[in-house]
Order: structure tokens, then C-alpha cells, then sequence
């Protein structure tokens, strides 16, 4: 005796979500099916309105469903500076949280040689022609603190460094609010060679 | 700054799902997109199907996408006893772990007046009658050991006996392999109350 065979495709469906398991797809079809038909409608009209529309943005690699995002398309922001980050919530953060104008390279993800995730698959040819294209003056490297974030980093400097433009890395150290007693040792490390005279 | 209106508008459906909050949303949907769209599409095309397809059985509301569910269809299933469950979860333990043969009624949800859910969303007309069918002979109680699942099962104790139809409960107790001092109170005095003859 098994669930009826739309029951169990659509919990072995929702089983592609990241972080949901069986128990928790099951939670979920149940709660479309009793509860919000609307709302599962709603959502399968948006997945697959966003899987047809949405691609990257052929400058800068973010999710959008035109030819360039809105940050791009924006003529306002500087196009000498160009901020490297792993992920569109990269984006977002930066956005919301400092005063940064210039413009993004998202690489959705991170050099992974062991998942075969290599240069072409970040997109970095289009980062290549950005730079060599000497608009660009800063690349700011804002990957991830990571043993891959750096690796994709350093991998993105030298490329910065033969198109001729200057590289830089965002800080390390001890967040701001954090107690030194806290902080890991790798953090720590990195907050004594960062330090800058006063 | 946000992102683009496809992009917010998948988010913003995907928060639907239980359990599924602003970062979790967002976290699907950049993995849709980027790590699995053949992923994406069939989840699309498994929800819609089963939002257009599955009902509830017309004899025991479980969710099926015929007239009546696999277990109602069995003829040789013991139609004259019946038992009272939650949810459709609920039958699928009971199926798996152990060896009853009789019919169910899945009530999707138990009595709760101040979410609205009185004896008519339950659908307990419709267990009234195939209890005045007179073909159920035994009615037991599996609803939940939790206040609303009590007041359920009471209700429904009263409906069988009015129909005459023999009522029983599920046992409340010790859980198998479970230690004394750790059980709880409550638990401990059902255990007791519910203390049969050796």
C-alpha cells in the first residue's frame, strides 16, 4: 500500500527542493492539497513562468529575464569598479547593507574541481572580457572566506592582474559586535595579518 | 534594489510550503534555476497534476485520484471495521507497521472551533453514514493522544454508539522499548489508568 500515483509524484517531486526530505514533502503536498490550492497553483504558474523567462544577465551572470539586470542596465553605476561575489544573495546583501555604486560579476558558485566546476563554468571568459575591455579599474573579490572562495579569488586576481586592473580582496577578521574570546582561530589569524596603522 | 520580478515573484510563491521561510525560498529557488530545471519543470507539472487530479476518496477522504482510494476499492478489505485517523500519513504507518486489514476514514485534520474546523470540514457526515450503513461493526479511534485529538475521538465514540456500532481507542501508554523514568506524566497515567489483566 503506497500514497495514489499523483500523491506520489508530486512528494517525489517536491523531494528536488533543497533541504527537503520525505517527510517534509509529504508535510508540504498535503498542506497544497488541504490547504492552499491556490497557493500551489500559484506556485507551479511561477516556476514555470521563471524556468522559461529567467536567465543570466549577459554581463554580469545574475538571474534576470532580460538581456541585462537592472544593476547593469543602470547607466548610474560605475562601471570602473566591478565587485566579484558567489551567489545573487551576495548581491542583495551588498546592496542593502553598504553604499557600494559600482557593478557585480555573479559566479554562482565557486571553483569546485571536484564537483566539475571549473573557470567555464562560473562564467569567467565573460569576467575576461570585461577586464580586458579596460572599463574596468577595481575588481573587488568578494567570494566567500571559504578554502574554495579563496582558491576562486585568487584564481579571478591574477586574470585582474594580466587585463592590468587592481585587485582587491574584502576584509577578514572579527565581526563587528563579536568578542575576541569567540572568534575561531582562522578569523583571529586573519584579523593580525589584516591589521592597518591607526 | 531587488530582484528582478520573476525571480521575486518564484520566491515569494515558493514561501507557500510549510516551513519554508524568506532564506529557504530563496535557496530553492537559485537551485532550480542554476542546479536543476528538469528538477524545476516536473515539480511544476506534478503540482498542477495533482491539484487538477486528486480529490478525496468518497468513502474515506483519503487523497486519491479516483472515485474511491486503493484500500476502499479492496474488496477484501474488512468493511466492518473502520478505523479513524488524522491524516493521510497516519494510515501509511499503520499500513506499514502492522497487520490491520479493515477500512479507514481520514479525517484531514481533527476538531479545533477556533481554527474553524468543526465536525463539517472533517466530513463526518460522511462517516455518520457508513456508520447508520450499518456495515461498520467496530469503530477505533487512532486520532491523535493530544487535547483536539481526544475531543475528536469522543465525538466520534458518540456518532458510533448512537448508531450502535462498538466504539475502541488506541492504546495509550508506555511506548515499546521506552524507560520508565523518562516518560512523561501524562503518558505514565494513561499507562496506569489503561493497566490490563495478565
Amino acid at each position: 500500500m503506497a500514497f495514489s500515483p499523483a500523491l506520489t509524484r508530486l512528494i517525489d517531486a517536491l523531494r528536488v527542493l533543497p533541504g527537503v526530505g520525505n517527510k517534509t514533502a509529504q508535510r508540504m503536498a498535503f498542506y497544497l492539497l488541504q490547504r492552499d490550492t491556490a497557493g500551489g497553483r500559484q506556485l507551479a504558474a511561477a516556476i514555470e513562468y521563471a524556468l522559461e523567462h529567467i536567465r543570466h544577465c549577459s554581463q554580469c551572470r545574475m538571474f534576470t529575464e532580460r538581456e541585462l539586470c537592472a544593476i547593469c542596465a543602470n547607466e548610474r553605476r560605475d562601471a570602473a569598479q566591478v565587485c566579484v561575489v558567489e551567489s545573487p544573495a551576495d548581491v542583495m546583501a551588498i546592496e542593502q547593507h553598504t553604499d557600494y555604486r559600482g557593478r557585480y560579476f555573479v559566479l554562482m558558485g565557486h571553483l569546485s574541481p571536484i564537483d566539475g566546476i571549473g573557470p567555464e563554468e562560473l562564467g569567467l571568459e565573460i569576467l575576461r572580457d570585461r577586464l580586458t575591455g579596460n572599463a574596468v579599474q577595481e575588481l573587488i573579490l568578494a567570494t566567500g572566506a571559504t578554502v574554495e572562495g579563496e582558491a576562486t579569488a585568487q584564481y579571478e586576481a591574477e586574470m585582474a592582474r594580466t587585463a592590468g586592473a587592481r585587485v582587491s580582496r574584502i576584509a577578514h577578521g572579527v565581526p563587528v559586535g563579536g568578542e575576541l574570546e569567540y572568534v575561531d582561530a582562522g578569523t583571529l589569524t586573519q584579523a593580525f595579518s589584516g591589521r592597518r596603522p591607526l
